[in-house]
């Protein structure tokens, strides 16, 4: 079993209350976390198969990507700046209703590319064909949380069909790819399943042990219409579907109450805040201060390239740093380190994979990236959380490693063929568009 | 005189109404466009000395920062996320107060390396010591609207000599370096100036023919200030002092009437809004949109660093994208070539330079600059212009022209030693925190 240490990196864990540690070491075996501290003595160095060094480097965990739809990257700017019912009725739909496993491969191809060269390690994803995006998880290297999205639209056959076909998805690739691909299960939203079709996903969920997830409470006009349709906002109309009452991750939670956000973190449900794709979409700024003044620990998402245009989680936090201040006229509004939180243990925790990844800890997963420190806008070398919260940019994000298996290592692509997935990727958007 | 021929580009002029040009050419000739449009023929290359592919690339206006501190670059993550009054009076101004040419050449420097690496070919900077800033513009080949910031503390004399040496400075620089540097003049705020300061200013601004720049109303609580002070809010009180009868600028104008919005439209002001500071000062959101529906033209600029925390004009252009579409709730608000717009003509404007550069026009100054369209962030190839405000990041700029001098090609730096800059930005740091 190879063992290696990195060594003169700052070492930022992401443990609360942790500092980051300069000339700090980091070592793994097998996929695992050995060693997270101070430099250790060259008489120990022996004990290493291989020493690298990470001089003028950050190592942190990997970042995680709580909710999205890899696919659409293939739509990336295909119709922007329209209004939303116009945007998904008029394009988006009529484009994903052609998509089949070959174009979803293409997107999730690209989508992984991308999401590895800025650092994230561990994804999401949401969508139709899903075997497609399994396969691609495998054989790229990355983790995820994967689930069937389902639209409760068609007839009761259909719908059994779809629920039938999400759980049957999520048992076969559950503990795949050694570990690295968990499931769950997806009803769309409440404004697309209706009442009982979310209660049967709660009741499969429960058999099968799996976490469920769905969009919530995303545009005004959404909760709007859930008063109308069932007499009670999204967040009451689910609780009383039991959606909480078992592990559960929501996406948007953008139009909340004080009381429904009292509720959400008493039921301790998760939440996939999507800054990028909030503000493109004219959705509105979630509440994510109020969260946290309530305990709750919001995770970051990019949600579906079409509407962001980008997988960089990176941005999102820092616009997590900055929007909420911007917002509230609150300056200390989701300091930096609660961003960067966001956007690793808390999104490990979103995901339910908080005894796996999320922090650089003894014993969990080696999912970590570097991040290159030396850039002039990473100067002068003050408060490196800092720095990396509102300064840096993806292009920064030098190795990528998941169960300790190098992704990329000083930008060079290691298991995806950049110019082979670009290729197709654009193959497959013009054959849609036909 | 050497004629050059960038090929093989998307050319997005920024011209009103102009659409990105593929396969597009651009010929410079002394630092000047000769030539903007679709491919020329073969035996028309025959007329350039020099032929240069930018296949893949985008070839653009450089961008505009219309407001900024180049020296505070050094105090970059010094001290972040603390409330407003207690980060500049505990923090940045002990460190301001000693700041020399030296610090401020080092400052200047980085800024200069930052700012060339993101694609801004033109800058405004309002600071002290600005000889060094000057300095630093002429070796590096950048183009600039300097000017002293004045802040009226102390006594009648020492106002004096401020404004005198304001003058000095901004007749000895005016036209300097080629003509890339231009100067203005510059009372620091209505709460840092009194009324009888910024009124010399005006006159002199008059008197020399040069336009005038101020912080304006950046903060509620600076609002309030103000109308306690002179009865008035800082649109009014600056409007009487003859603020705005001679060609201005104001840099945020984030707490902004619709009374006030029209005076400044009607005024023709130029607004240099800074989404990133705005956002992590917690100062709140630019009406931008109404701005927009008055007709007005309002640039982008990132202020100093201390707040941003970086000089990334990119990054500012997809903020003034995201922002107000998530703040307003609407996903037409600033449609994304606007806000290309803002960090390109609009700028130009703003520095009542738009004769000179903003636009690839024929017989405008080559001030230009390409980006990398074949990262996987940009794909599909749909709409290059929703890719570069939505997807790009400031690592895909890939090449920076000035006057028809390259600064940068192929992202390496040729008028600014990085290494020297920023060993010397991080020694300067350590001798002001002492
Ligand atoms: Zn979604
Ligand atoms: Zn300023």
């Amino acid at each position: 079993m190879m063992k290696t240490l990195f060594t003169e990196a700052v070492v930022i864990s992401m443990e609360d209350g942790a500092r980051p540690i300069q000339n700090g070491n980091l070592a793994i075996e097998d996929g695992i976390i050995t060693y997270v501290g101070s430099a250790l003595s060259l008489e120990e160095h022996d004990q290493y198969d291989e020493i690298v060094s990470c001089k003028g480097k950050a190592i942190l965990p990997g970042f995680v990507n709580t909710h999205g739809h890899l696919a659409m990257t293939l739509l990336r700017g295909y119709a922007d700046d329209l209004p939303l019912q116009q945007w998904l009725e008029n394009e988006i739909w009529p484009m994903e209703g052609k998509m089949n496993a070959e174009h979803v491969s293409a997107g999730a191809h690209l989508a992984a590319l991308e999401m590895i060269q800025g650092g994230t390690t561990t994804f999401l994803d949401m969508y139709d064909n899903m075997d497609a995006v399994a396969n691609v998880v495998e054989h790229s290297g990355l983790r995820a949380r994967l689930t069937r999205g389902c639209i409760g639209f068609g007839d009761d056959a259909l719908r059994k069909s779809k629920l039938e076909e999400a759980a049957s998805f999520a048992k076969r690739w559950n503990g795949a790819a050694d570990g690295r691909i968990t499931t769950m299960l997806a009803p769309h939203s409440p404004y697309t399943c209706g009442p009982d079709f979310i209660r049967q996903f709660v009741e499969k969920a429960t058999e099968l042990g799996l976490p469920i997830h769905t969009h919530m409470s995303e545009t005004k006009a959404e909760v709007e219409l859930n008063v109308r349709e069932y007499g009670a906002r999204p967040v009451e109309h689910l609780d009383k579907l039991g959606f909480f009452d078992i592990p559960s991750l929501v996406a948007h939670a953008v139009h909340l109450t004080e009381e429904e956000i009292a509720l959400l973190a008493k039921k301790n449900v998760k939440i996939a805040h999507n800054p990028g794709s909030n503000l493109k979409l004219g959705s509105g700024i979630a509440p994510i201060s109020q969260m946290i003044a309530h305990g709750m620990r919001p995770s970051l998402a990019t949600d579906g390239a079409a509407s962001n245009n980008n997988l960089d989680l990176l941005e999102e936090i820092q616009l997590a740093a900055l929007i909420h201040k911007g917002h509230l006229q609150d300056p200390l509004a989701v300091p930096a380190k609660t961003a960067l939180a966001m956007g690793t243990v808390y999104g490990a925790e979103a995901l339910f994979l908080e005894k796996e990844i999320g922090t650089l800890e003894i014993g969990k997963q080696a999912d970590f990236i570097t991040l290159d420190l030396t850039q002039a806008h990473m100067q002068p070398q003050t408060d490196v959380v800092s720095h990396i919260v509102y300064s840096a940019t993806r292009s920064d994000v030098q190795d990528v490693y998941v169960q300790g298996k190098p992704l990329m290592k000083n930008r060079e692509m290691l298991t995806i063929d950049s110019e082979k997935v670009i290729f197709e990727a654009n193959q497959a958007f013009e054959n849609l568009r036909g």
